[in-house]
């Protein structure tokens, strides 16, 4: 039953200029569903479906529209049709498209509210960008403790139609003070004689301040598996309530973060598709430089060890497999932590158990590693034809090698985010090509060192 | 007011047994709280701590405990207790119980239950694991269309307390079969006269099935912003439903999923710091040896160009530097493209304009890294003091190379994910390591033949 319109019915109608079809088609129509059609439309029709919907439906509709096609819509409508949308619209989808609008448009468009609206959105905007505040919604019900269930049925049924939600409706004192909340369940439960005090808990309640960055909301409504969380202020006034379906946005903003940091790229805050190329440049150009420099140390370790290789040009052979055995132990490790401390399964005061789990995962993965490439020389130099104590050396160089490589690659990648996290940092910055990085050095210095070791007199 | 609980005042009633104090405190917690308090605790002091409370808020409690605790619990209470508890708890956090405990043990707790809970258990722990059917709860609330408000506000102070959620009641015809769905706000905002039939819209209804993937029911919650959504069976009868609070955690596990396989790790099913170390080194070990065994190309491809790197050994010290170039980027472009995909705000169709994108980054990322590496072999030769033609030649193969090397990374990155899903396999093998591991063999044979083109006669 969840899927897209049938785009093919549609398109025709559209090319008939069957309008009054169109207009019954859309009345059934969900709100999420009419704003996936017209945003696919190209950008000259889509004012002219819009058109078709009765008020209430193109608000909810504009609401759910990509912000592409908002901003098309707030310029090919009539003023009227615009002033009417944004006042119309919930205050919390209205700050979220104003904070993606340039300065001079949003003021533009700020002088079409009325001024209870307009001095609601400019409240909402004074919030910084990624806080509690430009989520929350000024439009909640409240109630009075002494009040019984029949007469806050009676509130409801009033001036319940433009709350944000009726699933929680919140309890104020005479000065506007969070006193507590009543759940829908629990209003439906209880008998209609009773009073709000009679039936609320003052003591178990949860709030959020309008401050407060909305990775820490998700928090609380993951733990408390809330509906809604009341926002109040410092003096502890109910200013506003954020709903859970904002959270499961919330929720998706934060992954996208995490997977592009660990991908070794900066937040980009935008969708992909839509982000001027100059700007996808820069946003991959800063870390792809740092871990460029960082990586020219491989080639000064290298042209140290230049004696070794012109001996044993061989050796050189095997660099990249080693190398990239230490990046990629290391990767499966960062992500490992970074994803484990997120979800708070550990902290930075487990780092000598986790240690403890890396040395000795990151040992059997060596020796799993090693193994084969012992095997690799081996047979390789026997099916070449030309095994001899020479090669079963080699063979060991680069299986030994790789066990310590493994095993660094491993607590690098493990070690590296708790210790960012101690020292106040984003553990998400040691993404993949990072700990990579780290380890390609240092595994060229081992690498070498095991080789002038094991090698020394016979090949080097 | 989110937090954890003041654990060293309790910990000082803990040691002085001071039970009666406890209790006292405990009534006032929140479920959520007295679990994260009793996780806490050694193995052998959490049974002592979770008999103080009474039955409901025990239950309640136990839902939310980690299920270690969870498990010492049900070995630790009398077989009493634990009766209560497994017929008394949420059927879907049980089914999150049972299906993490051995088969064994599952078959003797579940001769506890009352053969109502049992038979339910039953069919929920036979949906496949991941599925819609693992998170539904079979206590929700149904009426009837041809009731009026005041019936079905009565019906729900009778029978409503046990149903998962009041936020979302069903309307179902006389055979089970779901017409409709009420929401709390609806009914609350309806006079008290109408009838369920002329409050609902019966065609906007979004439906989930039992064997769906969890995956799914969540873009269904996001796309429509729901709070529950019903699941019905193959005939379109109700048989349970699904709450959003559930959602947040299945879009955890998403997020974690993702987070692993682009780590090039198989995704855990458990928290890092539970799993046992063989488990952890196993679902480790098996990309890592996938990828060793591609890498092992590079030495086979290094080998290819022996004589080239044994006229001019200074080309090998480069090798780790240019490579590593090409899995960065491609690491980046990677998890954007795999996180659009599933964001989906790009498809396979957009293939062509990615590549175009990409095309253009590559080229930018390429020119900036090619333009330091130029510069960089230059002043190094100078600082040695054997600046000359040879070493120009160098400086501007490592250039070349990295533009061709970056450009190659940022395609391969880009364009695997959309291959993988047009293969139908997972985007999100594309892993960092896997990609890397792509560049790494391409990247020695565009330096290679960079490096033949450029220095023939001149130092091969």
């Amino acid at each position: 039953m969840i899927g897209t319109p049938l785009l093919p019915e549609i398109r025709e109608l559209i090319e008939q200029r069957n309008f009054s079809a169109l207009q019954r088609i859309f009345n059934d129509w969900l709100p999420v569903d009419l704003a996936e059609l017209i945003s696919d439309l190209p950008e000259n029709e889509q004012a002219v479906l819009f058109r078709l919907l009765p008020k209430g439906l193109a608000t909810e509709t504009f609401e759910y529209l990509d912000f592409d096609s908002q901003q098309n819509l707030l310029t090919a409508l009539t003023k009227k049709h615009v002033t009417h949308i944004l006042n119309s619209m919930s205050a919390d989808d209205r700050t979220a498209l104003l904070e993606e609008l340039p300065g001079t448009v949003v003021q533009e468009l700020l002088k079409l509210l009325s001024f209870k609206e307009f001095k609601i959105a400019k409240t909402l905007l004074a919030y910084a960008e990624g806080s509690v505040g430009r989520l929350m919604s000024p439009d909640y019900l409240s109630v009075k403790k002494d009040w019984d269930i029949n007469q806050v049925l009676d509130y409801i049924r009033t001036f319940g139609h433009d709350s944000e939600t009726l699933n929680v409706i919140y309890v104020v004192d005479d000065i506007g003070k969070l006193k507590g909340e009543l759940l829908a369940r629990t209003l439906l439960l209880s008998a209609p004689e009773k009073t709000v005090s009679e039936i609320i808990a003052e003591d178990k309640l949860i709030t959020l301040t309008a401050s407060q960055d909305q990775a820490d909301a998700l928090e609380a409504f993951k733990r408390y598996d809330s509906v809604a969380l009341p926002v109040v202020d410092s003096n502890g006034y109910l200013i506003g309530v954020v709903t859970v379906d904002d959270m499961l946005d919330v929720a998706e903003e934060e992954e996208t973060e995490d997977i592009q940091k660990f991908g070794g790229i900066e937040a980009l805050e935008e969708p992909y598709i839509d982000l001027p190329i100059p700007q996808l440049i820069k946003k991959r150009a800063v870390w792809l430089v740092i871990l460029f420099v960082g990586e020219m140390l491989t080639a000064s370790a290298m042209a140290f060890f230049e004696d070794e290789m012109a001996k044993a040009i061989v050796l050189a052979t095997f660099i990249p497999l080693i190398m990239s055995s230490g990046g990629n132990s290391g990767s499966q490790a960062a992500s490992l932590i970074i994803r484990s401390l997120s979800l708070g399964e550990i902290t930075i005061r487990d780092w000598w158990k986790v240690m403890r789990r890396e040395l000795v995962s990151g040992l059997a993965l060596g020796c799993i590693l090693g193994t084969i490439g012992v095997f690799r020389v081996i047979i390789w130099a026997s099916v070449l034809g030309h095994l001899d104590t020479k090669w079963l050396y080699i063979g060991f160089t680069i299986g030994i090698s790789l066990v310590g490589i493994v095993m660094f690659g491993t607590l690098t990648g493990s070690m590296l985010p708790l210790l960012l996290k101690r020292l106040g940092l984003d553990p998400a910055v040691s993404s993949a090509p990072f700990v990579a990085t780290l380890v390609d050095v240092t595994g060229i210095v081992i690498y070498f060192s095991v080789a002038s070791l094991l090698l020394g007199g016979i090949l080097l």
